[in-house]
């Protein structure tokens, strides 16, 4: 309930304040190019609210949304929970069985479908899916494909229909700040995919931080490279609008498109994954790509590496390096760039700009913990766990109550990711999901060869795992992805041996695709496992280990 | 109590972030030019609350601060909370029974006191004080005094033996988010002052506001021209820190050495009243000043006269005019700046940039209400009073349910200013304090006449109050202060027919000083009693009303 005093946190109050601050100014740029004021962006997510709750969507309920980047996915932040329902953003890239598993587990009543994937869910009537209602977003609408035919599934609502029983009452703000706003799923490395819960007051939270960190304004430009459905855009989904600034859409990430975008609008903002930037960066090299501005580029999920920050720097952009999970609603560490760091020779500059960094402005406090949750010390050396409290992390797993027990133990989060402190406070990871390589009583981490081996100008990616070695306990063994292949393993093995202590370097490197979970994590289980069967008996000490 | 999710707000959290992010970063410029780090503030709040509750201060207590613009009155905000107590920061202007009422009504504790205000306070014992114990800061250390004796008051600690007793806990944070942090002085325009209530939850989402707003960055140089102990200078004393930017104390305003400190540091943002604003002008023109780089100046309290705006603009200041009250934590609406209106002729411009404007990012809903709390069509012309619902909306005032349950009445705060909304949304003051002048039927809103005097370049500050006129009802009187008085009363009375309706006019130009309370608002009660006794009778219609 509001009183003078005291209003429900939540991020659909950024709406309302985007439509009477700007309710001219573009808040979406589809697509397709269309241009979307904050008012229609508001009425659209007014309208949707009315729908749902003329067919029966109550407060608690689910509401699943499968899209790509595109206007309806950024409304949907606002619309389903502005009837009280809690938003099920879709990854784009999972495999049928997988779509019916989180639509049942979720119990989501409404799917919103991009007409776009529904090839993706291998049905020929929405009955055979295990929702109440399914409905058909408008289509793409793209220019370059005027002809498209509108995909069509019998039993499913075409949008226009749906939205006709729109009550009039619009986006309604929750009574209770706590409400859940969204469940995200996520597999980890491994097991069944778990769903993630949100509150509007960690959204709000998050949103607000964000904006902070990434320095957005009201004339900010944010271009999605960025999937929308992970961890709903990293809060930006809200915190773009927390601000009133635009978005641009990029339906799904294409390096050229993504240029092309920058040049054609006065793009700011953006954020992905190591491999996104390191994508722009090829692509920039190809079209001698220089931006117009600065462009500050957001960049989480791995430590990008050197070569690629030096890369896209030239093109114009500032990288940011960040660190979260799913769990804290994307982004909970941030690289702070530190005054004194101008100074710094290249190579300390990047050893200093790979590091996850210190709590950002929403967060509570993140510890590196021995195994009883007290801080290891920051000596740089001592690994521990990451654990992280804060309003910012999730609520829990949507009806796993023993899950959410377990990561939430002791009154921490328990990220499963193992690190450092540094002396002067910032965290690094030392290895992402515990898989330390033990040979000889050394520790090597894995992320360590990992960005050694992304830095040749030939990789593109790398994914380091340890195999059982008679002598030395474990050895590592490298996975590699090339641009275009001309490049040996004793290149790179020497390559590796030239940067790092001998006993690091791989004693194999395989040049094949690396297997990915749906959102994009290396299954390094996988990569044990094939590994392992290779070197079966396994190839004994390696020359560099001596 | 904190679980891994659930952390109570507290701009307590963001000292101990920008320790832990920034700790060798300059925190604080002081006043004599001492730079302090983060993680010296850090260490002097820490020690201040251990002082705190060594002394016996227990949560919910209060701890009065009377100082200027300084290291330890902005390290109060953090202390003082931190040991569980609320901050009352004592307006440095005030008269020595003014203080005596304040101490006694908060029933403070403790008052830390700088020796440089101890002669305001007229005792010659610490026993003198309606207080348990009297604590003298550090003094003055302006190198350009280096022989000033340091005040003494029998019966007062002095800061370092004070600080000898505190306990090693350090800044401990709440509890509860919605326990008290700071309770601010105000006067109003008429009777005695009432003690408004922040709440650490309140503050937190200002700050975070506030900093969105100004576009703070950990590479912001803050200038404290405006007072720290006024709303806690708008949240600023905790928004500045939530993104690790830098303040540089100005003790008291001046507006050379404030220009002074412009060219010596980095400046980019700084706030204050309309007057500081002009004064910045005034002593820029003299010594052809231009800031090095673009300054953002937040100016609140009133509009700005656009010839104020113009001429700071010319220094390389970039004005935003806001609007708040010590009950909404400062600022709760911002005019903020349009994207079309760069095209708009200078006066339209001039007129758009003087309204008060939309609500900030932390604002829940503002709205101009009739009587019936039902907002006024949104017709620039339908004149309502402005109500406010947020978080950042006081607690209520301190041991005053009967102030606080009429000033919060039906779910609203009431501002008691009178106010139109546009078209496009913006809110626009016509009176502050309902002091509507109505002659001959038609309103002549006060505001309206000062804006126009204050803009004749002679004119600093105007004020207008009704007079009672036998003819008309009542008639308009203006009181000016001039740069040095070169102007006549028939000049003025033209400069505003020249612009405005002639019936707008004032029928007497006073040439002399306002009388201001504390928080320096202008007394209009006290000008009216004036006026009203020096026109007795009336002077009928004026020539211009016909």
């Amino acid at each position: 309930m509001s009183l003078a005093n005291h209003v429900p946190l939540s991020p659909l109050t950024f709406l309302a304040r985007a439509r009477r601050a700007f309710p001219g100014k573009i808040a979406v740029v589809d697509g397709d190019g269309t241009e979307v004021s904050y008012e229609t962006l508001g009425r659209d997510c007014d309208v949707m609210a009315g729908a749902l709750r003329a067919g029966g969507i109550r407060p608690g309920d689910r509401v699943a949304v499968l899209d790509l980047n595109t206007r309806w996915l950024l409304a949907a932040h606002y619309g389903v929970p502005g009837a009280g329902a809690a938003l099920v953003a879709l990854n784009s890239r999972l495999a049928a069985p997988e779509y019916r598993d989180i639509l049942a587990h979720s119990r989501a009543r409404v799917l919103l479908l991009s007409p776009t994937l529904l090839p993706a869910l291998a049905v020929s009537s929405a009955d055979q899916l295990p929702v109440e209602t399914v409905v058909l977003l408008p289509g793409a609408q793209d220019p370059a494909e005027p002809g498209e035919q509108v995909a069509r599934l019998p039993g499913a609502w075409s949008y226009g229909e749906w939205l006709a029983r729109a009550d009039s009452r619009g986006i309604e703000l929750p009574g209770d700040e706590d409400a859940m706003i969204a469940v995200n799923y996520t597999s980890g490395t491994t097991g069944r995919p778990k769903g993630v819960v949100y509150t509007h007051r960690g959204a709000y939270l998050n949103a607000v931080s964000v904006a902070l960190e990434f320095g957005l304004s009201a004339s900010s430009w944010h271009l999605w490279t960025l999937p929308m459905f992970h961890c709903n855009g990293w809060s930006l989904t809200w915190g773009v609008t927390t601000v009133g600034a635009t978005n641009v859409c990029l339906p799904s990430f294409d390096a050229d498109r993504a240029l092309d975008l920058i040049t054609r609008h006065p793009v700011t903002h953006l954020c992905g994954a190591p491999v996104v930037l390191s994508e722009l960066a090829r692509a920039g090299r190809r079209r001698d790509f220089v931006a117009g501005r600065l462009v500050r580029a957001a960049v989480g999920g791995a430590p990008p590496a050197k070569e690629t920050i030096a890369a896209v720097q030239q093109m114009g952009f500032q990288v940011t390096h960040l660190y979260g999970l799913t769990e804290t609603y994307g982004p909970s560490l941030v690289c702070e760039y530190q005054q004194g760091w101008t100074d710094l020779p290249a190579p300390v500059l990047a050893e200093r700009l790979s590091r996850q960094g210190v709590p950002t402005v929403s967060v509570g406090d993140v510890r590196v913990a021995d195994g009883q949750l007290a801080p290891v010390p920051a000596d740089g050396r001592t690994v521990g766990e990451i654990l992280v409290r804060s309003n910012t992390v999730a609520a829990g797993y949507l009806d796993d109550e023993k899950a959410t027990a377990e990561a939430f133990r002791g009154g921490w989060f328990h990220t499963g990711d193992l690190a450092v402190m540094h002396p002067d406070g910032y965290i690094e990871l030392t290895d992402r999901s515990k898989d330390v390589i033990i040979s000889g009583g050394e520790n090597i981490a894995s992320v360590e060869v990992e960005k050694v081996l992304a830095a040749h100008p030939e990789v593109i990616e790398a994914a380091v795992v340890a195999v059982p070695d008679q002598r030395w306990g474990e050895r590592p063994v490298a996975f590699v992805t090339t641009a275009d292949g001309e490049v040996t393993e004793r290149e790179l093995t020497d390559f590796v041996r030239d940067r790092l202590a001998h006993f690091k370097a791989p004693d194999r490197v395989y040049f094949e695709a690396l297997p990915k979970t749906s959102t994009g994590k290396i299954q390094k289980h996988v990569l044990r496992a094939v590994a392992r069967e290779r070197t079966q008996g396994g190839p004994g000490a390696p020359e560099g280990a001596a």
